[in-house]
């Protein structure tokens, strides 16, 4: 049987056919559209899933079920995606709307979470019973697979590890809250250190381009160029990481963490980092704990995730 | 069938025997005895165990099975405890060493979490899927209960709550890290919050008893009776717990937090302060989240917990 998978993004929609494996055997995809509402985006993505299957060459019947990675959460008992704040949708009956066109099992989930299952069942996690996937990008995601199956809580608002609060009267976040983790170690907060860096140490590469300019890659290639404003920067910036790391493993102690997300386009020189700095910070320091890898599948992952939500 | 549950304390030794909905028929308890070593304590555990047997008015042939509570952790893998620092317990093979006196299935689980697991069998959380159980007390230990089951991980490294990071640079913890929950949120952190604001506030009703008398119970007694002082400190430490609890359900999104420990004498006026603060901390405020309940089982809870790691 083939599993369709769908990966709803702010400015793209993209549907997958995918088999048991959790190899894309086709794709197809389309701008989102946001602005013409939920009805017209959920029947774009419908259309979108079924040109994915032409474009397979199999046909519905070879289908087992739908899977919608969102930029949000479903509330499962409801079957309603409460919000999803870049889509601007608020209460949308998502599997109902989707299955006036296809009559298939449909699920929903987090995109980060899927990300997660999509590298537990054909990325670095194959095989892995206990994971937990992070993305690190403009903010931080995240996705629980315990038992090989996706786990996001008894209500479906778990697995939201960049609002864990690892620093208390810290930063204040979007979500309300002061010292959320991804304040401390998305990309936007490695290109915040590095501003505020640099206007102490205007000398430093990180400025090379002017401060309008600085991403995390740029604070980054500067510490890799060995630059010692950005060598502190990011070393400060691999502990904010390693913090969260360190509670993850402490908490729910999975058999491996993987690194996704824009950051960990930086691959061994934020994963070396990060295997130097947290053997001195996990709390059995003689016991086995989580490997740490970097993630594989990159932007499939949002359509293999979905697809195999179904499975 | 019956199942014994040992209830390993650096002071005192507690067995007993425990039937199927997780009720204690029958004890029997002697001291630790620490000096004299883990081979001599052991020894006496698996006796007292015999003893509890003997005081239920049952035979062997009833139990299906012993479990251990200790204040640490088993390495599941190699069935050893490789520390277990109130005991002075260093690669200690306990398992084998239960064996030679008794030979049923033993399991080994730390007291925090067997104490969750009673809870979920027979306590405030039975019937519950999803739970965190919380022991706020000198430190903080917790157990993870998840499907049913005791979750401490892959490793069994898990579940260790109090060590979580919540405030990174923050103050210097036992382990090693700054800002682990258990500076903030428990029993000795509010004593150190309490005797901090004493001094700049030398007439609050927390030093009523002087400065060395100061317990946890004498800064929330003193909140209760509405001193100013108390109050503020008691409202910053109801916002170090609610920054844990909220971590707690973004992360794994249990049903229900049970919270127990020395601290959870305080009752209603915990528990209440804790439902003010939490809502507005909490990341998905339209949606459900756990119920906050306080723990019922108390001293119990070692023995039954331990008793139903084999159930």
């Amino acid at each position: 049987m083939y599993y369709i998978g769908i990966d709803v993004g702010g400015t793209g929609l993209k549907a997958g056919v995918v088999d048991e494996q959790g190899k894309i055997i086709a794709t197809a995809k389309c701008p989102t559209g946001v602005e013409r509402g939920h009805e017209a985006v959920i029947n774009d993505m419908a259309h979108l899933a079924l040109k994915a299957v032409e474009n397979a060459g199999i046909s519905m019947d070879d289908v087992k079920s739908v899977g919608i990675g969102i930029p949000g959460i479903e509330d499962h008992a409801r079957q309603i995606v409460p919000f999803c704040t870049n889509l601007y949708w608020h209460e949308v009956p998502l599997q109902e709307l989707m299955k006036k066109v296809i009559d298939k099992p449909i699920f929903v989930g987090n995109d980060a979470t899927v990300a997660g299952l999509a590298e537990s069942v054909a990325g670095v996690s194959a095989g892995v019973k206990n994971s937990v996937f992070l993305t690190i990008g403009t903010g931080v995601g995240a996705g629980i697979v315990l038992d090989g199956k996706v786990n996001d809580g008894s209500h479906g608002v778990g697995s939201e590890l960049g609002h864990t609060i690892i620093c208390v009267d810290g930063e204040l976040c979007t979500c309300g809250n002061r010292g959320c983790w991804e304040r401390y170690s998305s990309a936007t907060a490695l290109i915040n250190m590095g501003k505020k860096a640099l206007k102490a140490h205007p000398e430093s590469l990180i400025g090379k381009d002017g401060e309008d300019k600085i991403e995390a890659k740029t604070v980054i290639d500067a510490a890799k160029a060995g630059d010692p404003t950005a060598l502190e920067v990011y070393d400060k910036y691999i502990y904010y990481i390693c913090a969260g790391l360190v509670s993850i493993i402490n908490f729910i102690d999975p058999e491996m963490i993987v690194i996704g997300g824009g950051v960990s386009a930086a691959g061994s020189f934020l994963l070396d980092a990060i295997r130097a700095k947290l053997p001195a910070m996990v709390f059995y320091k003689a016991m086995p704990y989580a490997t740490i890898e970097l993630a594989t599948l990159g932007n499939d992952a949002g359509i293999i995730g979905a697809a195999m939500l179904g499975k």
